[in-house]
């Protein structure tokens, strides 16, 4: 059975993911993504950008400044009401976001609840107090009040520290791209529908991060604005939650662990006409993947009034003017990263021992394939096939200890393919190539490597 | 005449580069890659991955957070010695770079200055002072003493905004991969020699950032750090300096636009066994655009005194023990991407007009090609060729205008390819397409096209 502490142990020993500064003690609940683990990530971002921008004729990417005029969050709403309720234990000083203590408190009961999201700070503390709710820590009962803390990191920009210089982090990149809209629009002549995609760190000064890299508070988004025609926004909220739907399950993840849940009437944001959650089943519960939502011209008409600026659309056609539609299929890069782990992880039982295996698509593994001289005397000649497939995939250069040894380290690692160069090969020209997830043999001509490979890693 | 003038016109006008902020008025310095910008950073960034990471068997990437612990700034010398001279202007309130203001003074006299960089603060005050340098504001001579400016951006992370929770927006990305070292060599088996690379953003405050995307305060870094025994590391240094320096030179800079620097004695750091900044020349004077530094294992050993950690590596032939010599080639986007814009900028007289063309490496253009139905009647037939490129190409569909306009309006965004569909193409299964430097024409089949894009745009 996968569980975190498996995942979290193996992406440690095999160099995707480290602890943030760990050799100081690390900083709470940073991670940095070692040799492996960029490669991985990079893949699932070079995959999302492919099918939502590369591929799709409508849409366009762009990749915005963090910093971003302090105005962009008043008028987002941000600056206003991007807030957690926050409230203390009075014994042990511990520290909680309201909302999850209800949510953990029914979760420890087994039961699910769903609604908390609306609630004001008053309703919330009512409950705690009528259901006696316990401080996960002391386990006493004995809470102060509780109060808003807005999420955004604050920093100065110039050489004073003034509030005239303050700014924030962004704590998504959605904004970006609703106050490049105009600029975009008239530069590249988009016409509505199409999209606007990018690709960035966001920052969220979460007070209860945690699951590995499931929330942290620097984290990475690929967020997809699609503007569309008033009215006809349902049906792109539809063609877009099935698109994302379907970009998943075929980069393999298995259809029972994903669902997807509707937003009823009391979760879903005053200003969205619909919103789905994609989750995916993690050892911990069901978690939020994507988020897909109709935004409606809530974001454009907000940067519109606090700009000045007209930031209507003119049909073409019809001389029609209007504020778009917008459709966010928004997701983080840490939680598919997590997801396509922990869906990948397997221990199969072998006639002598047990394998780890990571079984991920080809086009999201780290190494596309590992080149193995069965010998060290054949390094010299195995290296060449590893510099002339390097030049178009990532792939190890693997010469240490037992071939068995070699194909376990890369079966853990989710290497797709290994090519073992013998003896025979310096005479044949050909090498044996072994499947991952079949295990399977077969001997293949080395100038066939790489038209094999590259159908197998396609996406 | 290239000037910045039209290089920043043309990134406004044709969606590579806008202001960050725009429709607020701006944000100081801050600025948005648009859908063109994008991917001809991504193509930059692509590039130096390419041959730096993935064609290296001695180099792994990685990508570490942003936020880091605090304490990797002390050990690093940043909290202590990452700071400019500040002075003001007392009359006009105006702020400088003491260093700066010496040097404009001698720029404007046309001469170059060296060595200001080693400078006390009292050195720079009298000369300032001596040479009775006016105000560039107000022009007149009335300046306070000068303070050191630290240039790390602040933030808080946690509920609280005390000093305990104060973090810093990295300042380079160097410290992420030093502080790694241990975990890395360790979990990928890397032995010395070896490299780690990593991309990303950092932040610093300058006073004063400027000319267009060069000098930025959030900007991304492409760092590598290479691990060499003592005494090799003069031998590493002019590998990796010959490396960068064929690098740009293979992406296609003009070898007259770039030369390489060395430090002398006087401008090396303290730590530092040779320093050469390659620099290339802007419109607004030569600049520096990589900086390959021999840090020795000043870094390993700060963070091993600061950490308490053992960073030694052990030799395994020789079970020899050292902190490992450090060669750091350090490059940013922003520049790397002004460098190939200024230097593929060119206005060609033809028979009739004008045309300006970007001539980028065809790995590097936004667009590898451009496909163009003759006719919007054929717009169903060629949006078929479109898709199959797209497939593996970053490419353009565009059906608006004349054929001479789209082909001036790909010219100037330095899409190499232009392939035009017209009704014979219905028959014969070929295509026109249209080299963007000759301009010359010549008929392919489409099934063809593949195979002679990847030819072209192979880096």
């Amino acid at each position: 059975m996968v569980t975190m502490e498996k995942v979290v142990s193996l992406c440690k020993g095999r160099g995707f993911i480290f602890p943030g500064s760990d050799i100081y003690g690390g900083l709470a609940n940073t991670w940095d993504y070692g040799p492996l683990g960029v490669e991985f990530i990079n893949n699932i971002k070079k995959a999302w950008w492919k099918k939502f921008v590369q591929q799709n004729p409508n849409n366009v990417g762009m990749e915005s400044a963090l910093l971003m005029n302090p105005q962009v969050w008043v008028a987002s709403g941000h600056v206003g009401g991007f807030s957690d309720p926050l409230i203390d234990c009075k014994e042990c000083k511990s520290r909680f976001r309201a909302d999850k203590l209800i949510e953990d408190y029914y979760h420890n009961l087994g039961e699910d609840i769903v609604g908390v999201d609306g609630w004001t700070n008053e309703e919330l503390k009512g409950f705690i107090d009528e259901k006696n709710i316990k401080c996960p820590d002391c386990k006493k009962h004995n809470y102060t009040d509780i109060r808003q803390f807005n999420l955004m990191f604050k920093t100065f920009q110039g050489v004073t520290e003034d509030s005239k210089s303050e700014i924030f982090l962004r704590p998504e990149t959605a904004q970006g791209i609703f106050i490049n809209f105009k600029n975009i629009a008239r530069s590249c002549r988009q016409k509505v529908p199409f999209g606007i995609a990018q690709i960035g760190k966001s920052f969220r000064n979460e007070i209860t991060p945690g699951n590995f890299i499931f929330r942290t508070r620097e984290f990475e988004q690929m967020e997809l604005e699609f503007f569309c025609k008033p009215g006809e926004d349902l049906e792109w909220f539809d063609y877009w939650k099935n698109f994302c739907h379907k970009w998943l399950l075929d980069l393999g993840l298995t259809s029972e662990n994903v669902r997807l849940r509707d937003h009823d009437a009391e979760e879903l944001s005053h200003y969205s006409n619909a919103t789905t959650d994609i989750e995916f089943k993690f050892p911990f519960g069901w978690g939020e993947l994507w988020g897909i939502a109709d935004r409606t011209d809530f974001d454009l008409k907000q940067h519109q009034e606090h700009s000045g600026k007209d930031l209507t659309y003119q049909d073409p056609q019809t001389n029609e003017k209007y504020l778009p539609y917008v459709i966010e299929p928004s997701v983080g890069v840490g939680r598919l990263a997590l997801a396509f782990l922990v869906n990948g992880y397997q221990e199969e039982e072998l006639e002598k021992d047990t394998r780890v295996v990571l079984k991920l698509h080809p086009a999201l593994a780290p190494f596309k394939a590992a080149i193995l001289p069965l010998s060290k005397k054949l390094s010299d000649d195995a290296i060449k096939v590893y510099n002339s497939l390097s030049e178009k995939f990532m792939v190890d250069f693997d010469d240490a200890g037992s071939i068995g040894k070699r194909y376990r380290r890369h079966d853990e690692v989710g290497t797709p393919y290994c090519i073992t160069f013998d003896f025979d090969s310096l005479e044949d020209k050909s090498v044996t190539i072994r499947d991952r997830d079949t295990m399977e043999q077969h001997r293949i001509a080395i100038d066939e490597l790489e038209a094999f490979l590259e159908g197998k890693v396609k996406f």
